[in-house]
């Protein structure tokens, strides 16, 4: 069985197992207060070229925007993101469940511009029975898998600074992103009033790093963790974890093992003649095919339907991932040109 | 450095680490649909004789206590818990946040009787202004190592059936309760509404099994654990590590390890005649010591300071582990004698 | 200065305000256990025909929806509204506070179809990565002055049932609905779950009453109503008020006063060939004017701004009331006959 | 019946309703926005002498602080409130549905003192693990009728200042305290954070007025109101009443009629020998009764069981107001003399 479903569905990458593995049986600290997390909070300090900046591991992509944007925002602040936004569709109302809207916005590809914040937020300052909008809600990649680029991230925190807004950029497929587009650590750490790190999808077990950059933003967080139930007992595995991956550039490398095996992936679709729902030039296709040849598809590859598309015809997803091999790839490939010839 | 500090110092036991290993590479679907889950969820109701149960796994104590009791309750509905309670000492307002009211109760020895129950019930009975007490929370072992026997529970049991509350019991050390108590797991599920298995503490990197016993307490419970961000992406690490401390008993015979442990200590303190605050007969002791010896420890073991009992002496914890060998014991106790010789 | 800003701007009608004189220095329980608001709750059983139903008396409009949707739902359980519902539009995410998401679907006149449900309902029936839809909300008359028939009323309730949704009626403005389409309250109490009858719009200082149908939605609303703030010490305000409008059918004549103030102003619009932004049949008016006669009218007529509609025109809003009198309607009349022929 | 239940048993003092009355049917914008409340707002600050004070007016109690709280602290910070103070007691865990635990102290006067409060805060100063205590909640006069005094204030917040509290007094009986105090008005704005000026038991149909007088703690304050329904639509109905109680001294006038028909009775009760439960020098008194004399004592006066105090005799509540005669209360002694000589 081929695995195109997600970037999420294997362990660890071997060299974070290795470090896991050679740590078990450390008696250290808990809470996050042990020598391995203060060793990645430095690491990512360092490469974010941001030493002010407050580092803080949790385990889920949930979890870290609920307790983030839950630490930021007053009750009555709301959060402005694509309609296609992951705490819009996927994460069952975290973010209502601390009480703040979700303003939406239209995005075929998955990407704010700022002129829609200016429009958004030109008809509701006024509007004194609205919650306010007050934080920009962005992934890179996005949900459709394309990608912010530096001067696009720059353009929307220009918007942000004009109406009082923070940018939050959330990175559960960061490295995914860096791997096709101009933007580093660094510039994430200068652009946002805070981001995520994304290990669950990029070699880690599991873990998301949140850097928050501007210090009014968390005057207690380590409280609000622990309120919303995101703290590990055994901090230090998520401090490992990080601390191997953003070690020699692993981290960026895993990345680009990914959109190698995407890049291959979407040549050969377009050489096949294969039209996708979107371009996106990241880790997640999003291919057209007949659903009968969707049907045939299954039985050796696991892939995720997207949508339909016509009667005919539906969008399913491929993921690349750090492991996805050349092998795999053309497996996969041949399997849809044998489809293709056979069904239409 | 000795280690008495808690029972989650470490890693994970080393079959957990191994099984955590052996799959590391493999590709299941996320959320906790995969087979192992499945498996481990198997293995739970089995191991409680409860066909019925619905079990989910969740990464962390608070987590899951936060996730079940929000689950479980209406808003204007009340938990009564121990003052010493986890959640009422240790978890940041976890239960208020998501608007439910803790009412305390005193328990020197940090357990409930029936008696409490019923006073405050009948207190609140009429009390239209007042929450409505509706949940019943204890933990065993509790957050002071005594332990509930079976016909405790069975007490603590009639008074919520009595006054329509749930029975919710903690079980973050619940290997720790039944290595020294007369309830197995069976008895767990015929007397609480629901309980957790915790893992944590008991030879899992991380992990809490949610037992649900009462059918119409979770009708749509994953939902809940989404919102609440306490579904972990890759899921099947949690079913991994419950199927492998759940067969053959691993999991009961870690729970014994730390109590031979710790039996071991209690006697040893006995016979140098040194207090405890109280009499626990679990994992968990609570010695008292001149705040000198305590200070001089410090330098060879790491442990909790507890509470100051007197100007000259003070309460401090030694907690032992699955992993806590014999040599670890008598070093400990070895130590104590010379600082109490020297000291007194 | 002629005030059509809306239907809240005086106190309270005259029989209202003796109803309050006479019995002030009456001494009485509080929080609505006094005889007055028995005999309130009785009334709109009565008028209901819906003996089972509970009825409770409530300060607010945003007060009711928030402590009623409150009480009905779970967290993770989620609203269905037009985009224009008031609950989206006009209350600062009271709804979100509680927890909940709205899922806001197109409404050009302020309308719901049964079509637009079961489409939303069929999208996420599935996801259990969303919240679920749980609970529609409609207001009648909609914020926009359009009006739900009986018929209307009875096909978004089958809807509902299909898919196990309540059906909600936020009745701000039942009298203004009730005075031009054929839906009584025997009609709102069998075709909804729960709804409000209005006051603060329609007579009274202040008021609305919540007319649950469905017994289970409501276990403990007391203590719920108290938990949200939304309980009156002085509860019998509430209930004299609404026994005075409910008695020998003031209610439904307030409204009808409106209505016909309204007709009158509709016609006269026509006359002068001014176009409305949506043919709305009760007091809501929203002529389309240009901005310099808006400007103009601002002199002498107090109204309120609707939207943009080009460059050079703007849509108001027109709100007659029970109290808005023919001469207050013929001067506003001429005001704009005069403008209209100067401005174009 | 002699009428001795509360302070809140009747409608408006006939100044208010004249007022009331006068203005009905004058038309005015909504939401607090009128020339009344402007004109209120402006009273409150002279009042205060305190010119930057933030003035709102809501209409109940538990809204006011549940509002108040809600916008003031984040979810992890806790308030600190006596365990017979009316958030605690009286409010249906509004103030967790916010979010928020409340710390409670043992008073048995129903008052905090500022040792309690550096106890408390020494005891989780460092506990990050614990909900921060925040805000200090006083009630003056406090829910036993007993009053702090100014010099007890101050000493409240230079505690408060300390440790970087708030200090907030909820003065639902602040007439009631003012009567029999050295506190005024420009004290409790120099001494509180915020407090409120209470109307429901002193004079008005209902209203609280929020004074806060540190600018930080309400930077976005009408949309939090709104979101939290405690908004009032016909906001100048709170203007009228808090502008008609605050000129030439009603406000305090009202208060000091309470106090002197208290003083009467409490005179009266200790001639008679009868004992109270507290020593309260307010509106509120305590005594305790033969059960046999409060049966009896039922048929002829409405007033509040409060405790059971032995097998034979309970504590219950007299409570005065702005409307209590002499005569009243000459009745009240009367009965009771008649009481205690039969049955003791």
């Amino acid at each position: 069985m081929l695995f195109f479903r997600n970037d999420y569905g294997n362990g660890a990458h071997p060299a974070v197992m290795d470090a896991l593995c050679k740590t078990n049986l450390e008696l250290t600290e808990g809470y996050g207060t042990d020598a391995y997390c203060q060793r990645a909070e430095a690491r990512v300090r360092d490469l974010c070229q941001c030493p002010q900046a407050q580092v803080y591991f949790v385990v889920g992509g949930t979890q870290v925007n609920k307790t983030a944007i839950g630490a930021f925002l007053r009750p009555w602040e709301a959060v402005i993101a694509a309609d296609t936004g992951h705490i819009q569709v996927h994460e069952s109302g975290a973010i209502e469940h601390n009480g703040h809207r979700i303003f939406t916005l239209p995005a075929a590809d998955g990407k704010l511009t700022p002129e829609q914040i200016h429009d958004l937020c030109k008809a509701y300052q006024q509007e004194e029975t609205s919650p306010e909008p007050k934080l920009v809600y962005i992934s890179n990649t996005t949900e459709l898998g394309t990608v912010y680029t530096k001067a696009e991230l720059k353009a929307l925190r220009q918007a942000c600074d004009q109406w009082g807004l923070y940018l939050y950029c959330d990175g559960a497929r960061l490295a995914a992103a860096m791997a096709v587009s101009d933007a580093g650590f660094a510039d994430y750490a200068a652009l946002c009033h805070a981001f995520t790190i994304g290990g669950t999808k990029n070699g880690l077990m599991f873990g998301e790093a949140l850097v928050i950059t501007e210090p009014k933003l968390a005057p207690c967080f380590r409280r609000c963790m622990k309120q919303q139930g995101a703290m590990l007992a055994k901090g230090r595995l998520l401090g490992i974890q990080f601390d191997t991956v953003l070690t020699d550039g692993l981290y960026e490398q895993l990345g680009q093992q990914a959109a190698q095996a995407a890049r291959r992936l979407t040549e050969g679709l377009a050489k096949l003649g294969i039209p996708t729902l979107i371009n996106s030039p990241s880790n997640q296709i999003f291919p057209i095919l007949p659903n009968k040849a969707i049907e045939e598809l299954k039985k050796d590859v696991s892939f995720e339907h997207w949508s339909a598309v016509s009667d005919t015809h539906s969008c399913v997803r491929f993921v690349t991932a750090w492991h996805t091999t050349t092998e795999e790839v053309e497996s996969l490939l041949a399997l849809l040109a044998n489809l293709i010839c056979e069904k239409e």
